[in-house]
Parts: C-alpha cells; structure tokens; sequence
C-alpha cells in the first residue's frame, strides 16, 4: 500500500535510476505520464497500465483526476508507481500529488529522476557550470508568458550573469529572448539547445539570442543561454 | 578505449542511473571521488579502483593530476569509469575533464546524475518548483564569498523572487543570508537543508534566512531558501 513517485528521467530507459528500474518491475500498477511511455518496457508483465499523459491536442487527464487515480490505486495495490518524466519535484506538479496521497493518508515515497534540466545540457555539450564561466544557473518555465513576468524578473535574470536553462520554452522562445534582450542582454550571448534529449528523436541546436528566431527547434526542448552554451562537449 | 565521466548521484548507490551501474560493473578502471565511495559496491570483482577525491584536510589530488590519470587509464583500458559525485556537468569540473580527454583524442561518454540539486531538497521535502509558489529556481555555489560577488548579484537572486539553491555553502550560509537580507530578502523567508542526503548520514533541517545561525548544518549541506522551503513534504 504504497505508491512510488517515480522521476523516469528524460527518456531513455538507462536513465532512470536503478531504484526506479526496481519499482517498475515491481509493481503492480504503473500511472505514466506520456514522455516516460519508454520505460514501460521496464514494467513486470503483469503490471497494470495507466496512461495519465497529456498529449497535445487530446482531452487531457486533469491532475484533480490524476490525483484521485493515484489515490484509488494507492488503496488497492501494494506497489503503485506513478511514473513521472524528468524529477517528481521540477515542473512536474510532484508536491499536489503528494499532498493528495498525505491527505488520504497512503505511504508514498519519491524517487529523484534525472530533470531534463541536467540531461538536455549535458546532451547539447554544455556544461551548466563551467570554472572562470559561471557558478550560477537559474532554471525557468517557458510555459509563463514574458509578457506576466514580475517587474524586474527580466533584469534580474541578466544581471546575475549566469547561465539560463528555459524549460517547456519552445514556442515561447523568441519572445523571452527578446524581453531577456530588452533588459540588457547582448543579443551574441550563445544559446545550446536539446530537442527529446537522450531519445531517438533528440536534435540539438546552437544560435544566439539576437538569432533564435521563431522556431529554434520544436517541443519537448530545453535552451541553455549564457557563456557556457559556447562551449562544446559533443 | 573509452573513458565514461558517470554522474554518482547524491551517495545512496540505488540512485545511481541504469547505465551508471552497468558501467561499473564492466568498468577494468574506476577513478572516484570521496562521496562516490558508496557506489563502488556495483564494481566487478576485477576492477582497479582510483581514489582521487579531495578529502577535507588530506593532500588533495590537483584537477590536472586527475586529468594526466584519466588520460593514461582511458589509453591503457578498454571501459574505464570516471565516478563523479552529483552529476558531471554541476559543480564537477566534468567540462575540464572532458576537455583534457578531447585533447589526447581519447573517446568518452557523459553519463547524468541526480545532482544534489534534485536530491537534498527532496529529502527535505521541499518541491524546487510548485504551482503557485514559484516557477524559478536558482542554484549558485557557496565556494564563492559573498564579498566577492559581483554588484548587484544579490539583489537579483532577491528580485528573481524564485526558489535560491545553496551547494556547498555551509560554511558560509551565515553570510550568504546576510547579504541577501541586505539585499531586501525577507529575514522570514523560510530555508530548508540537507546535509548527507540520501545518505545513512542524512540530517535535515529547517530555518529562516534570519536565524540560519553559523552551523546549520555541516559539510556537504545542501540549502533551500525560498516559499518553497515552507512546504514540508516528508
């Protein structure tokens, strides 16, 4: 009677950590999300399936219902793992499901997963950090308009002079540039990006802020912007 | 011929990725640093096993050294492991090493882990992001005094208003926190902390920008300062 919040990493099966390899052949129940349907082929064949993804463009699951689902499932089965993409606790609505399972009173863990924050960079061969680069990265989601950023939000971010990984920025991408520009940022400042790192279908790509242009490269992507997206570790 | 730079994750060795334990167990080398020490439990019976960790107080192993190392074993072996606590490309000078593998022509791979960055805060239990509170979080290093940091990098770490990640500040927590309250940093903003986590030696704590006091929490201490850091999700 335990469910298992589990962080699949950011797609390729080896990625996930061993204790989550462990989970997946354990349990009884899996509730994926729809970028972490690779490791399904890590599931026991008994275990019950549950896609709760969001496609795009198709009815989603609404979390109210995901977190009903992992409720319901935690009551019935012993081992229910709710497979999440990247880490539980990163963009990913972690701690509503886990207050959801503390309320209904199930035991749960959370197992760390390797955030695409970590593997895109590391895949587009930009280090985060780099010594007599930078000791700083601010991590931000794409998904929030530049246009509702807090005043001073964008002057902020150019000002500490460290790196910028923008996640779930794909289409959102030029518009941040050009506010990131607008608050002072040279608009050379080098930008490494990573579609579906890790999978099959990964693409990297290198621009500049002044040159991302409007479709860089498409969703699911992350864009590292600063210094240290000049290097290459390819 | 290949040197695999393998991310070791936060210490316990069942967070370490699918690839990273398969590696070790095939690995005719690994070169590992102190906190990775734990992994070397999933190392093949045969395998040549490298301390280059920089204990406190020891004569450490320079970074060129372990560069000159690296390069000889990669020349000398066909699957050699360089383990790296947390992941390469955070705090690890994985970029130089994977530089001085480049430069002698040698093949490597670039293996993720789960940084600290993701771990400690989990065990504290505080998401990094959460609907709501704050979509940004930034993560700087504490080996850097504040008295050396550039102007106005305080003030934005306040004005970005996102969850603000300490690694390897807890000797200088105290003076991180000063000079964020004199940057206009509530002295209420809640601190959560982890020190060792993951670890047998896993120690949490809790606190306020006000009150973190010189000791909070010994070295390796991972801080958490931010609304975030008022959710308790253990």
């Amino acid at each position: 009677m335990t469910v298992h919040l589990v962080g699949a990493g950011p797609g390729d099966p080896e990625l996930v950590t061993v204790r989550g390899a462990k989970l997946l052949a354990d349990a009884d129940v899996i509730l994926h999300d729809r970028l972490a349907a690779p490791l399904l082929a890590l599931a026991g064949a008994n275990a019950e399936i549950v896609d709760v993804g969001k496609a795009p463009g198709s009815a989603p699951v609404s979390q109210d219902d995901i977190n009903r689902l992992i409720v319901e499932h935690g009551r019935r089965h012993d081992c229910v793992v709710r497979l999440k993409g990247g880490d539980p606790y990163i963009f990913a609505r972690g701690a509503e499901e886990v207050e959801a399972l503390r309320a209904a009173g199930i035991d749960y863990t959370v197992v760390p997963g390797i955030s695409s924050v970590l593997a895109a960079p590391a895949a587009a061969g930009a280090p985060l950090t780099c010594r007599g680069v930078t000791h700083t990265f601010t991590v931000l989601s794409g998904h929030t308009d530049p246009a509702t950023w807090a005043a001073g939000y964008a002057e902020a971010l150019v000002s500490l002079g460290g790196t910028i990984v923008v996640m779930m920025g794909a289409a959102r991408l030029a518009r941040i540039a050009e506010h990131l520009i607008a608050a002072g940022a040279d608009p050379a400042t080098p930008v490494a990006a990573a579609h579906s790192a890790t999978t099959p279908h990964e693409v990297v790509a290198r621009a500049t802020l002044g040159d991302v242009g409007p479709a860089l490269l498409a969703s699911p992507a992350v864009f590292v912007i600063g210094e240290v997206a000049a290097i290459d570790l390819r």
